[in-house]
């Protein structure tokens, strides 16, 4: 989640790259469920917002730069629907740099052999740009960089079999992370890659079935949770109801962690655990690992919060709300000339002299990804009158790139890559600084669900320790 | 404060009228320092903004609907400063309907017999109508419907004198709440009625001062706090530094207790009294006359967090997030239809099943003024699994509306001057309801500082018991 | 009329400043008429478009910068009237450069003692400075730099007389040029000036009368023509019928004769004489005085085709298209590089090789303001092939700038009040360049009609003999 | 050409649909140039504008729905061209309904096995569906509607050929009628039909070279027309300078009649026709033709001028301006309501009644398809007094749709091929009604010039004669 839509004040946080979601709902407004499902999802991608609704015959289609609300306005949705529209699939996009050449927004619509199929993916292939090349070899023209016209190129190679069977050849062909729905004028399919990195789950809404990322997309509908996709599955929605292929077996689960610490929205429950809990839980076990001797507790706004709680609750320490959010930040931001550039996180963040002033504060975050902005909160503390100000990170530092669909920095620009814990101190002027173990945060969550134990999750960025191979570093446009 | 600019989807709050910023900085940014202060007042007024900057020659104006980021981009900023620019006042506002037959806007700039000025208000005059007529007796025009155009037209009648003595003759000439700012080309003057309805603070950066609406202004630019401005009160900021005149004396102070309740950003201090702790402290008061056998309390975001958790420390039960916000609620909102408007309150808020499950939740609100909205959350809690819902509220019942720069909705809208407290909690479906009394709100805020007494707030919403005589109960676009 | 909205593309012509149209109509669509009445006013002005609609009890308005149909789209004319409105006045304005500090669009719109009323004036008061000083001194206010706010303020003045007596009053304190239009809720009132140097007529649509700046646009609503609104008259439309005041007696009539070189659009009939005819009478004339011995005739569209038509027809000369204007020329234009300088006028025209090649050209134009397109459209036609380049002007040389309505360059910036002809044939490089006389315009277009004669034409521009007294040269916004 | 951008109000015309142009430029502003050809062939296509630039590595593109003008702004010009730009192609487009689902606006860039490519098409394949059920047999995917994207799957199946070979099996495949530009990042490739049914020409600017639809392009530029290219010819533009192929030997030429009636602007010259001449020479015909006893000869604006002036001067009876255009009609426009509908045409049309009173008007228009606006001209004209009015049509009946690449209607909708020219007469409300003969137009073209005799010309939409084998009569979106 990328803080409140500041895109252009660079806020120092990892960010998520897509979110999908579908329904099968013939009766229903599939286009407004749709709606619905991707405005909970918004804090996946901010950058741009697509929907594809089928309505048996025809496949329609609207995408473009925004927020869903932007993208969405009632006359589209009006427009996308009509009375024999059953099936929908949405996709939110954060989209890197570079992309300007062609729009890389999805979903992807587009006619092949049998007819139409509309395209969403969550994840990054590690092998599309060998995948890409085979393809082009025997004709294929890419009007995107997407890894998801990649996906499709491989659907129509297999055309001749049925989609069912031409999406378990699909998985066999790519590697990486994904959560991938494929639509058709009048069916739904969704896969989950083979080590279940990217989150997928299953709900239902009286006789509709739908697929999000997240769960907090069914709540949204008002729709009822029933599990999470898992890993290696393929699950078809028809007419027929609900089929379920396990196409490929996994050699291990990898979880991204990230979702728990930072992604994931608070009131998610993936894979069998609350986001919150597995957040507060963090807190908890920072309190174990590192004791500090405190007045007050505080987090950094909104992320670092539920951490917070958990540590105050855990050490006894009072928790205070120390650092105020200014709730109206715009989406388009002035830069701030150098005079005034000290500033620019005062326009997010304000510390509350009355609540510091004269406190030894423990602050806690979720992370730190480059250290842009840490320090600029610390000296907002001091001068508030804090008397003490000890950060504490309810993660491991961060010290390699992510393959999987995650826009880290490139390594040398990882903070904790190329510095001591005691630099990093030193930089952002805190009188302490203190990471969460690996063993502590997995731990930590692990605790918070039956499913999944602490072997289960990817770990990459912390220990470089890659469950997928990665053949192609460069990477293509993943989502 | 509107609750994170969602403007379509009819949030059951009252709504503040403005927010007033202004700078005398020979040779700082005024411009720049304007925006940031505007934007730190945001939630007192998203329909507006306008910002109007002073040279020593000329006055540049503009504004326009929106939020301060859309109508203040980089390049606007720079258009309204040069290198001589000295002084700049900025406004915010929320706009009341029926206003498109001019625009309401401010700052009003306008040219009179002794050069330009801009003037910008936050208040409501209760006899404009009486003073508008007179002016138009003797041949005023007025091009808006504001009360600001008004205070203008005084303004120019009184050009013979200085602009000293001239303000001093309107304030004898208005009734109202007013926190009214000034500019000639380059000097800046406030003034503030002699109730204190309003709040305007003074604070300092580096040679520059400034006047705002509140504290949390002058911290986003990094200024220093000086001083509430005294009601009655007329300061004039020029390049003689700051010259105080006591213009009125006031009968009494009748400081607006709902900026203590729900206005006013938590960060802010005003007339001596933390706004956060304020609300802190009815949440502790509320748990001192109402005892609730709840297993968790919550509070309904963002404006009921920070009596929960007063509840939760007075009561000793603990605090737990049990509604989810989303943070990306855009400003234009699908209407949803018939079958979707029970979703219309989840897409802004979620009830978490995880946390309320088969628990007796204590839900906190800081007010409830049409009624519109509780019930559907306490529907939402009881769907995650709620066993109980008791909603506390922490503030009187409103009974009557308000005349003082405040859109209550007109009497018979307000559903606790048409209901019984019983009646109310029926119809929000809780298993009980609870309102904070008077006397203990009263003496909840003095307490948290020295300057105001219990006897000292206007509390006419809760009471009828109006402070300033109000011969204009129609009221014009006051702000 | 500049050419085709090419507002960025500086083109060499005097600008008209604006359009006036009023309807009173009840029982009638009159937003939509009074949007039809615009669009084909449209040459009058395209920075900006308002409307005021009146329904018996209010005045709604609409104004903003652009070209009518984009200030006026289907929905706003839905919103400006309701089944009540029965009366309408619009404007359209070519705004010079520095009005941004207030928006100085029209109709001004405003509440004075007696209700409400709108005003909206093509033309330009001599003595407005004077005015305002006086009002000031008596305590009103500016918000805009127009001359139409001073006549709104002494309108005000007046408000304990009937609405006729006072704008006898006005008509006996401003001077200048006007064609003035005011609206009540339920009333039109038209004016003219005494000297009769902007033009406003009458027309009749079943019950409903209209007051237009031209006649064009009673065609487009397909009403009938009835006649001129005389100089120094106040024309009265409401439920009585139309009322007719002689408020002043004219010294002598002074017609803008630039309204029939370029200005007013070649279909109207303004005080009897046919535009169009008038034009094809100046090239006709123009080949009585100059004999040139050439191959054929062109002129520069649109404004010059008519007296070039004039000019073949009298001399036998063959009319021939040598210059292709672009229809699509959008309202922004890219600013051309150095390089690409020289092709900006080709953007707007193109030299027909196949009509120029091996010709001896008689180019024909209606003016020459600065002096700056002409070379560049002789060196076009050069390139295409022409032998030789005669350049005639359906025209004098304006050697004066206007201070009745026109936006002229200021003196210095009038070539022909700084160069020879000489000078300015060789500046463009012409074979050859010849102006018309100003006696000979004077009769062709007097001819061209009954009521006018040689000595009822201002031609300040020509000769600098300025027909009613000017106090203020500096000019405020003007229209 | 639809009129000057009236796009909602529907005009009585035949719709081009696309332009194209390519420049060979290293050393040039190529987006520049690019952006002053599209402008001059504006008139082709107003819905869709695009631009690919290529620096002899990457291909930068733009595209979106829009006038060129709104399309481009300086900005984007400035963004898509760096110092090593070398080749540009551009594309305008007239764009039918229903191609929401996916954009269809040109050029389509993408990557193939050899790199990046750029393709813009004018034309439409009459094959096109069959081709597509072929490419899509063997895996390839399609995201537009285009025929467009035909021809880029076809070129990247034969990505083992060089481009040029490539080219010449795609002209093999494909049939219909193109003019189609090929870019890579350093190349122009441009290849027209063997028919040539849509034009295309060679112009020379320095050391960079053009391709161009028409030659007005190449004269906005200020570059020199070389010659048309040829049917059947491909032409490859590079560092090694032009090479031409002649890959296909026409069974015959079919030069679209209608781009000399209608499409094309007057001032272009095709295969060695000067456009305008060929329009006046179809009055000066008709005139032979047809003899009215008229007192005066009028043209519909702006495309019956040219053929009125020739049967003026042939016939000898008077040209006059009868209709007066307005030049500011916006491109959104509202929709007048039943009672305003008549008005409509007024809006863009005004009948000068000084011009027409009591005249025997022969009117003449270049062509009628659904005959839904001539009835409401000849009715202007009445009311505005003509005693008589005469229709003559510069072109013969359409009686057939065109396939190759023309938006006439379907065939029910064309009046003529379902009433007599009688009837047509009655509806529109004329005295007489005149076509000109298949006949009389081939020769009054074909004198024009010397490469096309009367053979040369498609004549299908008169005689239901199409040169060119149609399979495919539903048609893809052609361009």
């Amino acid at each position: 989640m990328s803080i409140d839509g500041i895109h252009d004040l660079p806020w120092d946080k990892m960010e998520e790259e897509c979110g999908v979601i579908g329904i099968y709902g013939p009766g229903k407004e599939v286009a407004r469920l749709a709606y619905f499902g991707m405005h909970a999802l918004q804090h996946r991608g901010q950058e741009s917002a697509g929907m594809a609704v089928g309505d048996g015959q025809e496949i329609s289609l609207h995408k473009a730069m925004g927020l869903v609300t932007e993208v969405f306005p009632e006359k589209k949705i009006g427009e996308l629907q009509n009375e024999k529209s059953q099936v929908a699939i949405g996709h939110v996009r954060y989209s890197t740099t570079g992309s300007s050449l062609v729009s890389n927004a999805q979903p992807l619509v587009f006619r092949y052999a049998k007819g139409m199929l509309a395209v969403a993916h969550n994840g990054n292939l590690t092998n599309a740009a060998e995948l890409r090349q085979d393809l082009a070899v025997t004709g294929a023209v890419f009007q995107t960089t997407t890894d998801t016209e990649v996906i499709v190129n491989l659907l129509a190679r297999y055309s001749q079999s049925s989609l069912e069977e031409a999406l378990m050849k699909v998985m066999i062909d790519i590697k990486g992370s994904y959560s991938i729905l494929v639509m058709t004028e009048d069916r739904i399919l969704g896969m989950r890659d083979p080590y279940g990195v990217r989150p997928l789950c299953l709900g239902r809404l009286d006789n509709a079935y739908i697929l999000a990322s997240e769960s907090c997309a069914l709540d949204t509908m008002g729709a009822t949770f029933i599990r999470d996709i898992e890993p290696g599955e393929i699950v078809v929605i028809d007419k027929k109801g609900l089929t379920s292929l396990k196409a490929l077996t996994p050699l291990r689960r990898a979880s991204c962690i990230f979702e728990y610490i930072y992604f994931a929205r608070p009131d998610s429950v993936i894979d069998g655990i609350w986001v919150n809990l597995a957040r507060r839980a963090m807190g908890r076990q920072l309190a174990q690992e590192v004791q500090i001797d405190g007045d007050i507790v505080i987090g950094v706004p909104d992320s670092g919060t539920a951490a917070a709680i958990g540590y105050s609750l855990e050490s006894g320490i009072p928790f205070e709300e120390g650092l105020m959010k200014n709730r109206y930040i715009g989406r388009t931001f002035i830069q701030p000339t150098q005079e005034m550039r000290s500033q620019a996180v005062r326009l997010k963040l304000n510390a509350i002299s009355k609540a510091v002033e004269g406190k030894r504060v423990i602050m806690i975050d979720d992370s730190i990804v480059r250290g842009t902005t840490s320090g600029k909160i610390v000296q907002m503390l001091r001068q508030a009158g804090a008397k003490e100000v000890h950060m504490l990170v309810s993660s491991p530092p961060i010290t390699y790139p992510c393959y999987y669909g995650i826009d880290t920095a490139v390594r040398k620009e990882l903070i904790a890559a190329v510095k001591t814990i005691e630099e990093i101190r030193e930089l952002i002027g805190a009188d302490s600084l203190h990471y969460l173990t690996e063993e502590g945060i997995l731990n930590a969550i692990a605790e918070q669900g039956e499913g999944l134990t602490c072997k289960d999750f990817c770990t990459a960025c912390f220990s470089g320790d890659y469950p997928i191979e990665v053949t192609d570093k460069q990477g293509s446009s993943c989502c």
